[in-house]
């Protein structure tokens, strides 16, 4: 077993909360603890009145549910329903920003066309025309296009952003299995129906299922929302910014979006510039906006917005008594937020129709009324720091810098400075001769149960030793860059040797004067697709399938459903993932057997937990090199 | 406390199961009990892997999830996502019968438009011209609408089958509430979103989408539903049957045709006419097909089929060694059923594409191939019963006759025998003067929890007793009918006087030879939209709202999802509920008091919990004594 390593800013964190006498997540997962065996292994079932039934997988007690539901139907059953809340939670965000763009277009929302070179690369992928065309138009075709997947109820027809997006290889086998699909509202609504009780009671079934759902997320979820919101607000370039709770600044308006669609953080920032002049009145240095969770991502990807907590700190940010305000839109929020805040003049801001928190102050936000909403919202922070101005803040001075920004695009660009002809040779050559042995996405949350652990960081430099190239977003991206493993010294310090001599090459074509970062900050978990897209270019300039790339995904700490299905359309892709904590399916040891082992056959990925950082870092090291090897380099 | 009455059927049936030495859902239930007190109580969360979080309501332990989710909040979640499980299923099975209606107008499924009736009374409902039109362009123009409701994108918009076929009044309210909806799909979508991790947290939030998604399913997932079931498989009209385990025949080929989707059932019938030679030829007396589940409610109401079993007997009526095919569509299919017909030369036949069931064998169905399909079953099952030939069976002699059918047309048709020009006055009059006291809609499931109660047919009894009308559908419809609540003898035996009298009335202007029977079998589950819709035309020949009436909903024994999406449509309407057993939200006091005391003042309705029969009766009648007293009668 590893050392137990207690990172240096939630050390930090963690006192500020206990010296005002708060209580944090952990410990009320102490109480928690022991936590129910039966739902970590999977095997409760709640779906009828006919239970609860929980089956005790060593075999003491009932074998089945009263319904003779088995254990591995159960326990897959449940993972179908954990799929479904992730997808259709991006499918969610997803739609309102298809919606969003839409009425922009439509002159009836105050946004922009921003990235009008993905409205022209989305066109040629969609066969749209463009010639002699405004970009509107060609915008416009390409919003039918997507409305067209969500108003279909021919399921014969595939889905327009799966089958024109994803690589066609990949999209014959999905076909040999069943996994196509066509509307992902048919499917979300299939997949409630079919998990309810009495109905599929296949595990094997269910589990195709699972892989269906993870799919949709994978290319409406992420895919669709992504290309959408590169249209509303840039393809993200390469820039530098900072991370961890000391970019919050005594006397400034501190303003911390957290949350995840940029629909609302970027009218946030355009306001909080606006309203600088009544900030500076009210006698503060000016309005930091600091971006929380996967909203502080999508800031820094495009803003190089300070970075200021990861998901698992959101409590202990607010324990400073510095934060002004938190403006939150969806997914990831935590009730207690709402609680702390109570205890400072932190006002705690909901704007989504669906975030409702009590406790709470909510300015309803909607994408047509935007700017008045994200006005009123910066003015209640202003308001809040002359409540708080003067008073005593707790801001522990630690953070790092980081680099930001690294879509596929601008990794592309970076690239083509070193080949302008065949920017991805220069990548490949060296995965050939090994500097880059190989790449991990590491993806997904943070968990109060691995943080004490340091487990993304740790993991993470034993993959960089290895020479292993890390790709990252989501709160892993946070902890990575808290943890200063975005910059050019960590380059220096943990990186294997030709992994760092590759570093240094495209450091100096990209003029950022030392080698760059071993750790790719590319988004929020959302632009996991980005991940999956580079996967893809790669794959196609080498001629073969993403799945035989020497590359693995890693959820080292896992919370959301969301994280579920992300790593889902991770393993439809042919991408073998690493996850840790184990999945509530170890009670079902056929699902088990088939996440392990048998998925192998049908999509050439398996997956596996490790609990430990090296022994997870040394399982996608053997990984990588099977691979390799079987690409004969 | 109430004596415990075993019924006679479920006595004589657990009697064959134990001689050949087939554990039940009994012995299954006996082995997990005692359940967990959490998941009964909602104070269970899996929500997240920071998770399970469980909370002790009687205050021992945590007080909130590791997040910070209080108990109301979670028990709040936990009912969004059984509804949305249950709305899930209503629409996913109305779609598919919009789209084999959409298909067979097309001459691509082998359906007929046997409901014209249908289809004029709702081309007035939605305005659609019929002057000198075929009724099959009537009716395409029909599908549209409906298809429409599942491809808007503009939330703005409200959804035809809600805002056209739902009363005006009612509809007032609901926008007032935020309770109307556009696109079914976008609600299931957000309800699972807004259900994941760091979302609502708010529990009248969350309730508010528990009735709005329970809206969705009163008139998408039912309405709608029944609307085209209509169209394409005629309204049913009165019609006399038989009911339990007696109507298997030794020497026939007994087909039990278990699950909801008529667009299955009605072609097994279909054929199982048609080959009736080859069955007679295999040495039977004929094929036998019989109906379970509601299935079976959709066979009796539309054709007499008589009804084998309801779903808590369905494993039970297995045992008897005498069916030689149960084939199944969608939901409430116990996976058990696949077990105990092992044990037989019993076919067990799913069919659809989302019902897959270990050891079951497989017989895909769909619209366009239903012929073929539909054949194949009926072979399947003349096949095993010729390997089922001679030897012994085991069917209790046990059976009831009754009268089905019950659809509200069907019901003012006969009522326009005493008055033609206003049908519904003999029925309000007899309601102002006490001989009809009021209405209740016995809807639902069968629970082994309660059967050994007999809980259903004893508080139906205590409700005739105190005069008052019985509406059923669902397995509560078989239960009803097997205990001869559906005959004339019942109106004798069980009624008070003043519903006696106006049963005779009734029974002699039906031509049946002596009075209507007391407890009217209205369908299926999906066709508790027919109980609304009677209450809804009651309602507005007198002039105030559906929640006005003395009429209140029943669930006694509940176990379904389906179960809880559809009592909250009752709600939504103001029809105030009996449940048992309690719903799983005694854990959160708030949400508790909400259902039970505070929608009162929201909606005109309450939740009542009454785990007897008398007491469950007693309180239903002092309801509707409230209910007649405030309209002065
Ligand atoms: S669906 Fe089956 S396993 Fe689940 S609670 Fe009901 S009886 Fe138990
Ligand atoms: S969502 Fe909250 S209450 Fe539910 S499991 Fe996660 S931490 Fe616990
Ligand atoms: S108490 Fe809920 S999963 Fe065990
Ligand atoms: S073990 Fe308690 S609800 Fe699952
Ligand atoms: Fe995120
Ligand atoms: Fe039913």
């Amino acid at each position: 077993m590893d050392a137990t390593i207690l990172p240096v800013i939630e050390t930090a964190l963690l006192q500020v909360s206990a010296d005002k006498g708060l209580a944090t997540a952990r410990d009320r997962l102490e109480v928690m603890s022991p936590q129910c065996g039966f739902g970590e292994l999977g095997t409760c079932c709640r779906i009828c009145y006919m239970g609860p039934c929980r089956i005790d997988p060593f075999g003491n007690g009932p074998k089945t549910g009263v319904c003779g539901l088995t254990p591995d139907a159960m326990v897959a059953r449940n993972l179908l329903r954990d799929t479904v809340g992730g997808t259709a939670s991006h499918v969610g965000h997803a739609r309102h920003v298809l919606l969003t763009l839409r009425d922009t277009l439509k002159g009836k929302a105050p946004y922009q066309i921003k990235g009008v070179s993905k409205v022209m690369s989305l066109a040629k992928t969609f066969d749209v025309p463009t010639e002699g065309r405004e970009v509107n138009d060609i915008c416009r075709d390409l919003v039918n296009i997507a409305l067209e997947d969500f108003g279909r109820q021919d399921d014969e027809q595939p889905n327009n952003w799966l089958s024109k997006r994803a690589p066609v290889a990949e999209q014959a086998l999905w076909s040999k299995l069943g996994l196509m699909y066509s509307n992902p509202h048919n499917e979300i609504e299939t997949a409630m129906h079919a998990s309810s009780m009495g109905n599929d009671a296949d595990p094997l079934s269910l589990m195709m299922r699972v892989l269906k759902m993870s799919l949709i997320d994978g290319w409406t979820g992420l895919a669709l929302c992504v290309d959408l919101q590169d249209i509303l607000f840039g393809v993200p370039e390469i820039a530098v910014t900072e991370a961890a709770v000391g970019v919050l600044e005594e006397n400034s308006v501190n303003i911390a979006a957290h949350g995840h669609n940029p629909v609302l953080s970027e009218k946030i920032l355009e306001w909080a510039e606006k309203l600088e002049g009544e900030a500076l009145a009210a006698g503060s240095d000016g309005i930091n906006v600091v971006g929380v969770c996967c909203t502080g991502n999508e800031l820094s990807m495009r803003h190089g917005v300070k970075l200021a907590a990861h998901n698992s700190q959101t409590e202990l940010i607010l324990a400073t008594g510095a934060v002004d305000a938190m403006v939150v839109d969806i997914q990831c929020i935590w009730p207690q937020l709402a609680q702390v805040a109570k205890c400072f003049d932190t006002a705690f801001i909901t704007t989504d129709a669906m975030v409702r928190i009590p406790d709470a102050r909510h300015i309803p936000f909607e994408p047509h009324h935007a700017d008045e909403s994200a006005r009123e919202i910066v003015q209640t922070a202003i308001e809040a720091f002359r409540r708080r101005r003067g008073k005593p803040v707790d801001i522990p001075q630690l953070k790092s810098t980081a680099v930001a920004g690294l879509s596929v695009e601008a990794i592309i660009d970076l690239l083509s400075r070193l080949d302008a002809e065949d920017p991805l040779k220069p990548v490949l050559d060296q995965v050939a001769n090994g500097n880059i042995f190989g790449f991990v996405g590491v993806v997904g949350c943070s968990s109060i149960k691995f943080r004490d652990n340091a487990m993304t960081e740790e993991m993470v430099k034993h993959l960089l030793r290895q020479n292993v190239l890390v790709l990252t977003t989501g709160c892993t991206a946070h902890i990575c860059a808290q943890d200063g493993l975005m910059t050019s010294e960590a380059t220096y310090r943990y990186c294997g040797e030709g992994l760092r001599s590759v570093l240094e090459i495209l450091g100096e074509a990209a003029g950022l004067g030392g080698p760059l970062p071993p750790v790719w900050h590319m988004g929020a978990c959302v632009d996991n697709s980005r991940i999956v897209d580079l996967m893809v270019v790669l794959a196609e300039r080498l001629g073969v399938k993403v799945g035989q790339l020497p590359a693995v995904g890693s959820a080292p700490e896992l919370v959301q459903e969301k994280a579920v299905s992300i790593g889902g359309s991770f393993l439809a892709m042919g991408v073998s993932c690493h996850i840790a904590p184990a999945p509530k399916v170890l009670g079902g040891p056929m699902v088990t057997k088939l996440l392990t082992e048998d998925l192998q056959d049908l999509l050439g990925a398996v997956v596996r937990v490790e609990l430990q950082p090296k022994a997870a870092a040394d399982w996608m090291v053997a990984h990588i090199g099977e691979k390799r090897a079987a690409l004969g380099i």
